[in-house]
């Protein structure tokens, strides 16, 4: 039995005193340790000696802060994103197969079986080792999948632009929790839930969306969720409620009584639905702020579950990978640490904005 | 112009420390003045010197601990409180028009035309000045009326129940904001919508009401919302919200399309919807305390616009009656505290319970 919630913690900080501050203006005991980073590496050494740095980092912070984020559609990954059959993104940085975790695995043998690839998991396997799939990271078409974030051709992607910069950026609708393919799940109800998404509640929110005169703004939206006790990555009741409010009457117009009811409890019974717009938003946050020449801020943390990958703004596309760690947390019923996988998903990108 | 928010505030704190701790808690520098009501009368020694007290208000704490407030029905005020032509329901202790204020005698005259009881504003009017309509205050039949809280035969009624006592509390829908009946407005657009409401929207919410295998658990709805930002009497999004989530699949599946588009924009655009439900909920609650021998738990707080009205758990149904307050405030505009009406409305039943 964990007993990380039975028994009283005791905390310690090192380095910048803006925790160890929190915590004492919360009236926790708690011990600062002074540290700072060695600074005995060149690289290092030459990024904080760049004259352009901190000019940089300041058109960079001020660029994000001026961006925006509006929903202008719904639509297939092949119109959304020009991908093509046999084509599939991910989360994190780049990956194949063979270095591929299980939930990864089990997500990608879960989009064969979805664009009928393959008939059984075994034949996906067969194919997915021969790297007979085009894998690509989300992040290199703008994009951001959660979790394994893999996506398929067929998927219906929310389309965001940033009106600051006319960027977009992309994101799968959400599947709920439980056995979906995002934590690589393949049993025919995923698949099936796959299906109703394609082919009902994907149309069904475009038509809502392009019926609205106005974009849905879903930066306003975020301001709002994270008064009313969301964060934003792992609670978005209120961004869900809200979103559906503005959307639903739209909707009801444009669709069967049967289809909107599904698709309105889908939305309203996953407190999830709203993570997938909220990560296109803050991807178009970090995007605003790319490929300022001497800029060290960081514009993605992603992981596959097997790597954590990270870019800079002044080193553009750049990839920096090391490996994705295992968090120490809480486990279900009898489920331990040995039962973990290393982190994985570009949700990190709603810490990262 | 006001500077009640533009200059920092002097605080000080009379009698219980309960208020003084609180800003204290909060860092804000206040003074404390020790004060305890004077025990001079009879009636105030009688009460204090009760043996009975101290165990009859541990009761009815208990018993509000634990009522709860289910939505059973929506229904027309003439079926759910027997409301019969001519007889209105109004807000706060019982009044007659000649000691009504404005606000009230708007409402009452909306009430006339939406009733068709008079066919103008004069008309209405005449038949009021006579005492040609019974009036009764809401709380006389267990029901709660925000503002005015003017209710007549043909208005629709969420209808609550208490699972722990089976008693049962009404609430009228709510009008919005703006150019409403229980502020006193009866221009022809409140009656249009007041038309509609009757017509259109609370048929509808019947149909959703009536469709769901469970009732919808306002206790719980309540216990969320103030965890989300919501207080329960002047902000009630997400509880307005959750509402809608849980009922909007059912009117889709029973309604026509552009009916149930109307209404999902008519709720989801009214912030205040749920106070509605808030209501009753609480009136539930302090109804739970009720006619307990010996309690001085305060079960009603109720404004008409002209007295102040409340009832306690052991005097039951008797009402002890003072003058309304105007309460120091913002005002809109170049309206000052010349302008304004003394306190009315029911919705001090979110505070009482």
């Amino acid at each position: 039995m964990n007993k990380l919630l039975s028994e009283s913690l005791a905390t310690a900080t090192a380095g910048v005193s803006l925790l160890h501050d929190a915590l004492l203006n919360q009236g926790v005991s708690t011990q600062a340790v002074e540290w700072s980073p060695p600074l005995g590496g060149k690289d290092l050494h030459d990024v904080m000696a760049d004259q352009r740095r901190s000019v940089a980092n300041e058109l960079a912070l001020s660029k994000m802060l001026n961006s925006g984020a509006v929903l202008v559609d719904v639509k297939p990954a092949s119109e959304a994103l020009n991908l093509g059959r046999g084509e599939f993104l991910h989360a994190g940085p780049p990956i194949e197969w063979s270095r591929a975790s299980g939930p990864m695995r089990g997500a990608l043998i879960a989009a064969m079986l979805y664009e009928k690839m393959a008939d059984s998991a075994e034949a996906a396997e067969l194919i997915l080792e021969k790297n007979g799939v085009a894998l690509e990271p989300c992040h290199h078409r703008g994009a951001v999948g959660p979790m394994a974030g893999v996506v398929t051709p067929s998927m219906w992607m929310f389309e965001l632009q940033d009106p600051s910069t006319g960027n977009k950026s992309w994101c799968s609708l959400n599947e709920g929790l439980g056995k979906v393919l995002r934590y690589g799940a393949y049993s025919p109800e995923v698949i099936e839930r796959l299906d109703w998404m394609r082919d009902v509640l994907g149309p069904l929110l475009q038509v809502g969306v392009r019926a609205r005169e106005e974009h849905i703004d879903v930066r306003a939206i975020i301001s709002q969720m994270i008064q009313m006790g969301d964060e934003g990555h792992n609670r978005n009741r209120a961004g869900t409620l809200m979103f559906l409010r503005d959307l639903l009457p739209f909707m009801i117009e444009g669709g069967t009584s049967s289809d909107v009811a599904r698709a309105a409890r889908f939305v309203g019974g996953n407190d999830h639905f709203f993570l997938n717009l909220v990560m296109p938003a803050c991807k178009l946050q970090t995007r605003a702020a790319e490929n300022i020449p001497g800029s060290t801020i960081v514009t993605v943390m992603a992981r596959n579950g097997t790597d954590f990958g990270i870019q800079t703004s002044g080193t553009g596309n750049e990839w920096f990978i090391g490996p994705a760690q295992t968090p120490h947390g809480l486990y279900l019923g009898n489920y331990t640490a040995d039962d973990a996988n290393p982190d994985i998903g570009d949700s990190a990108i709603t810490e990262t904005a």
